[in-house]
């Protein structure tokens, strides 16, 4: 057993750390969260550092490095109080270069080292939510056209990227569902902001596709075969979400430590109360598991070896065990976290978006439940 | 043993059902919210009903009702998604009459019945939160005036209330608190708003007050009696909120049954899964809880028998099993909760308020906790 | 709303008070459970005071109270340390008196008065636990007799009861569900005592039935209605194990606040320390909710509302709920009630029973759950 | 990162595997729990394979490995059933070579191999549980000897082993606390059998001490120095405690999958309830939760890096993880959990007891929290 980092991913690291340390990116951050904009800025900084390459293989130019590379950078941005969230499509280039046409790839890497937004897949409707093969939107061929109908809702960052990989079904065989990549500046698409409880610094959205023509070259992989390809992409997904979630929590962990070093209440520095000293023993437990389990599961992934029921515990437990250490920085920062503008406070929002979106506590029970039992069948 | 209310207080809660069911509230609260505004009209229409009027003594020309009615008339205006944390002031007429002098008194009675702000007590600074005793705000005698000097900050409603109550301790002698009636328009005052987590319908600031000059006839009360009024008043406050939690989990179960009554997902409808049903139960469970704590309490203080463990207990227990109520019911909204608009998401964040806003979750586990041990001694 | 007891229940409740303090019955308690004996000269004193016919009718000699004084008298007996588990018989008069033939009912108040174990259901067979549908112990009709042959297990009271009402099916018709009224001491009945892990002033069984010879006459109820009848009795029995719950954890926190307040560490009472006052607070609102909860239950089975969904709620609230505090009483006495003998750790023990044994937290889960959700549908 | 063991670690694990398969273990471990001895020939039996002398340094003979050995050991030991718990004295050689005199340190090396019980200190009294400076035991110097009075109590193992290292103060100086290395048959030492909740292989009793008669070389390490060298060995005794927790709940876990697999309820096999695969998930993460938590600190361990900070908190998460994957693993055992005596039952109640001995839950909360604020001052 060994848990260091090796020396190049150390570097790595302390690159990241002298960006983050580089300037007040939280007065930018806390503007971007307010105004629902992208940190584009942020990002394209980091796209400067080569980060959008980490994962990427070398014979497209990227560093190929694995998980455990990309975790222990998302945990000194997150720990330092970026939005790693935004930065989801950053590990997601191998998707395109394993699915799309190379016009789709060659669309895509144009952007790459930009920060601009590139993509995301469209799958959620209003009556599919967990249920994703329960998706009405459908596709048509007709006069050697393909086109688009129905209603995507919940799709984030839809509003900010050029394109969308958008799931439909044979209009004619409901039994076919297929993929395609969509420029979001065709006619007879329409995008309708939703107001998102958290996750702010992205878009979240409707999508409405009435008649949206396309023609082959449009097919993101192989027709017929795009529920496979999305449940593959689920468990990085979730995944992914899990290292944000764990990130931001420990930034939230420091911020309520070096608050409770300080403040004063009846003569005393708060930290010496037990009530104070039993939050920070509770964050810090389920700190040290999100770190330990992610890291784990990075190895078990970049050895081959992560199966959907880990890729499921790490959100559901990542995204619960981070909301409550989240909760009690709240509480160990009172009046100054609840109405002070503290950052904590934006986190606290942002985690409880997680639980649902990129699937459901309830899904992620259920798929890792059935996992661990199969086990010992 | 006996738990039906009377019928005349059937008749009060039959009163605001239909006021409630008049027109859609909801729509007017949503923008209030987003606005930042207090809800004049609805608090005007409830007025009109008396309802401010409820725990006003009939010699005033109120109906002398207790706690209880009032907890009746909370808990309906409550789960029909009325934002009952608007109405604290309702009650506090005998605060008011018990210690004002007749010109503040015919101050505050001039504003019954219309809907406005009225007033509220400012006693929190910053470095005076749970710690009330180490306020640094001064009042000093000079050329038969007096003159407050501090900052208060997280002050509920000081944008909109045309009158404070604000607590100082004698600059010549440190141990003496005292009270004063102040009119928020004398030259010296200045409030900036604070970006609150929620309750967004009240207003937070911070109050500075820079050489506010006043009389000895704005003292509220007896000089030197402050600390003992607020203490004393700080027991039904907590009750009050927590019977405004109560209220507000009651309308989110019902929203989230409703919802999962007809939503369907995987050919069934959801309050078919086990996982669903158990939320049902758990929520079942939290609000019956909170109902009978909260009317046994009221019937204590109705009769003369509630103490400062019994108001804590309430506040404790309503504002986190009020929470989590509310954060189960958002899981089972689903998307439509977190980003659909939804009144339980806003009410998801209402209510992480007053975990820390009227008194610490952990200044009231120390009441109670202490409250019982003391009945073993 | 009314939360006091009668002059008339107040009067009952002196009477059981006097009696628990007229002896150290703890002594007499620990030496019952550690012999796995019946405390039959307990039930006996109590029969003397007339408790085993409380609900029993006036028409039968009793006393017709409802639930709600019954309820007053086990938290009173629970309190100062009463097996009340053991009493489940008590308040069963009516199931014999409704169902049972006139002999039937003869030989069961033949017993009442004595203090001795009466009767009880026995439905539980290994593959039949909280699916009673499952169950595979039959009665075949031969040459004018009934032959019962089958397993039952986890069947309490089994070894000390002379009669249990037995559940099987027509061999010849398994939709026929029928019990039986069996004298213990017939031929073919085997019983092997179980060693449970609490609640061991009752016994446990299994009872093996070898063509246990009956006739007509044993038949309790009418034939093909067993199922229905059994059903029906849970909700009562269900409310039973929760009040019992609940008076244990009363005792619980009692005893742990004496020994809070007189335990030194530190050089200080612990009941000063944080982490101490912070459980109490704690136990103290799971004690008042369970309390609120079942009477209001009891007032509901009183003036005939309680439903099953109350009833399940109750039993998996209390159950668990009591268990939690008695976990955190005896974190309070530490080694004390670990190595120490202390009731509060045979209470630990006796409590965990009760989350499977008379219905699993899961059957009451969703029990509770459905039945809220019905009511917005 | 590298979460995989050596090979030689792997070969020993297999050894420990096949000693446990080898015959019924389980069978033998019931019946010394029921009659509370001892499982030596087990001990012997893992002696025999040298697993006493793991940690022991080669310079003794022994293998010189690291705490990750040991926990891999003790993984699969509990995993397949074993009380890891009453080894707690194998790995504590260095303890009696670092402070015993030669004489002493031939005594207790004249039991390796033999899988009898050794020794272990005797520290808490009835008035110093917790607070280990309160204790009121004396050694007096009378005419060339040293004279040992006082009362131990909750002394694990005392009666079964031949020495004890007793902690008393200087009579003539308080402020002295010294260990003695006591000869259990000594006049004037009186062993009084308690009994414990569980743990129930292992003694656990009061030890009085009347002017039992020692001399110079019976002090252990340096006079003066016994409060300073207890401390120091609780990280160890901590850590072990929650390796023989995990380990345990490892096996009930797999327990519990096993029976859920094969057992039906209303025609379906019960994992395929959601209730359950709930239960599955939630124990899943707990076991992988501490599994990463113990193999990352005996890496700390190993590696220099150990605080007590870890070690609290590998304590107090996992004697209350683990308790809560024994409980969860018992109900889904249902009956023959709580009846059967099943071993998952004999876990719950063991589990219980180690959130109290070794060092209580609300010491590790304040040790941990207060390690991790002290990190951020």
């Amino acid at each position: 057993m060994d848990f260091t980092l090796t020396d190049e991913q150390e570097l790595i690291v302390t690159g990241v750390r002298g960006l983050m340390e580089s300037e007040n990116w939280d007065a930018y951050f806390e503007e971007c969260d307010a105004r629902h904009e992208y940190p584009e800025r942020w990002v394209k900084a980091l796209a400067d550092l080569g980060i959008d390459s980490l994962m990427l293989d070398e014979e497209h130019g990227g560093f190929g490095e694995g998980l455990t590379t990309l975790l222990a950078v998302w945990e000194e941005l997150g720990r330092l109080g970026g939005p790693t969230y935004v930065l989801y499509q950053l590990p997601g280039f191998d998707q395109i270069i394993e699915n799309g046409t190379p016009e789709q790839v060659e669309k895509i890497m144009a952007l790459r080292g930009t920060g601009k937004q590139m993509w995301n897949a469209a799958i959620t409707e209003p009556s599919a939510g967990s249920d994703v093969g329960s998706l009405k939107t459908t596709y048509t061929r007709r006069d050697g056209k393909i086109y688009l109908n129905g209603h995507k809702t919940f799709i984030t960052s839809s509003l900010g990227s050029p394109y969308l990989v958008i799931m439909a079904r044979d209009a004619d065989n409901y039994d076919v569902f297929t993929e395609f990549f969509v420029d979001m500046s065709l006619p007879g698409i329409k995008v309708e902001a939703l107001d998102k409880l958290g996750l702010r610094m992205d878009s979240c959205a409707d999508v409405y596709l009435d008649n949206v023509e396309l023609t082959e070259a449009d097919i993101f992989g192989t027709e017929g075969n795009g529920f496979q390809r999305v449940v593959r992409s689920f468990d990085v997904e979730r995944f992914l979400v899990a290292a944000t979630n764990y990130a931001t929590a420990l930034c939230a962990l420091e911020d309520a430590a070096k608050y409770a070093n300080q403040r004063e209440q009846f003569g005393e520095k708060i930290f010496r109360f037990q009530l104070i000293q039993e939050k920070f023993c509770s964050m810090w437990i389920e700190v040290e598991n999100m770190r330990n389990m992610l890291y784990r599961t990075a190895w078990l992934y970049d050895t081959g070896q992560m199966g959907n029921g880990e890729a499921a515990m790490c959100k559901y437990y990542c995204a619960n065990a981070a909301f409550r250490v989240v909760d009690q920085a709240l509480q160990v920062l009172g009046g100054v976290g609840i109405a002070g503008g503290h950052r904590v406070g934006r986190f606290w929002r942002d985690l409880r978006v997680d639980r649902i979106s990129g699937g459901s506590d309830e899904m992620q029970i259920l798929t890792a439940g059935r996992s661990i039992l199969k086990r010992y069948r």
